[in-house]
């Protein structure tokens, strides 16, 4: 039953690191309900464009949060 | 009022198979809704890239899907 | 894998008519996709608060969806 | 904290519309919730296929929405 | 067409702020759209439990949005 | 940026289960992302109706998600 829903602007993960994300979100479900669960635990991955989503008002693009993975001030 | 939002992977089905999808889903809400419901009921599809959607945290793609649906066991 | 997700205003439907919408939705789509998708097709039904669902800047309660579905003309 | 996820057709709306969607969005909910939650609003547009969302059972492609906007009658 | 859905922690906002929140974002949206838009722009409202959303890792409460709203330290 | 919704159907979680979840999963995101984006990293966890989660066609109450997470076979 539980489904993880997961919302990230696109270009930011590659396919790996999305495939590494369904297998660790599916794990921390799995420690808290239990390995029965496993097989009826989903998680579903949205991509959103660059430039498509605000924080404060302010869009944000996939270099500005590369920036912001790196540890780098915005802009 | 009723909104139908419905999640798949995309290159599963067809633009025909989404509009009849949009039909039938429809139809059925009106069923149980009543006539007078059909103009305000609204169905949305969303497509998830192929891989981007895990069960038992496993990455799901749209040849998967296809077996599946064929019948043919994944892999 | 097909997930639907339903949004009606809480107390439109009753539980058996929700059932109801889970067996209707589900056949829709497995008409579709073949009888082979049925077990991993899932439907979700989430109820909004009366009032908390406005349409061109109106909000709609319980009881405007129920006039509604009636025939009859709001307020 | 308030999270406001829009959804759009495709094409319908400028990368120039969209930035001042998420401006006036956040503004919106600022004017409502003080100026000490701003930092917290998030705003997130996902855009859906043309023909993917349907009213009453038939699909709005974009070109159908850019009639509506303008006043034209469908089809 | 466009849907406005937003995401808030229950007991944050009265049902009147609701319901500012509904015109409010839909003028938003309409300011951008166009006039002919308004009858197709939905705005849905869903409330979240308090202490069900988490940000970094921790739990927001009613109480701690409040505090934040108030320009309050939390906790 | 990155938004983790995670449905579940309500009773099955305790709170103190909830904070866990929200915990791991962020976790689970920071793993990947980088402990940068930790701050900006959020979850909301929704919960639905007992009996309003159907796979298959069937309804799922909370006791049918209590069996299968025992092991016991549902019904």
């Amino acid at each position: 039953m539980p489904l993880v829903n997961v919302k990230v602007i696109e270009g930011v993960f590659t396919p790996a690191q999305k495939q590494e994300m369904i297998r660790k979100l599916t794990d921390a479900m799995v420690s808290i309900e239990g390995e029965n669960m496993r097989s009826v635990t989903s998680v579903i991955i949205d991509e959103v464009k660059s430039g498509d989503w605000g924080i404060g008002g302010k869009p944000l693009t996939t270099a500005d949060v590369k920036s912001l993975a790196a540890g780098k001030p915005k802009g």
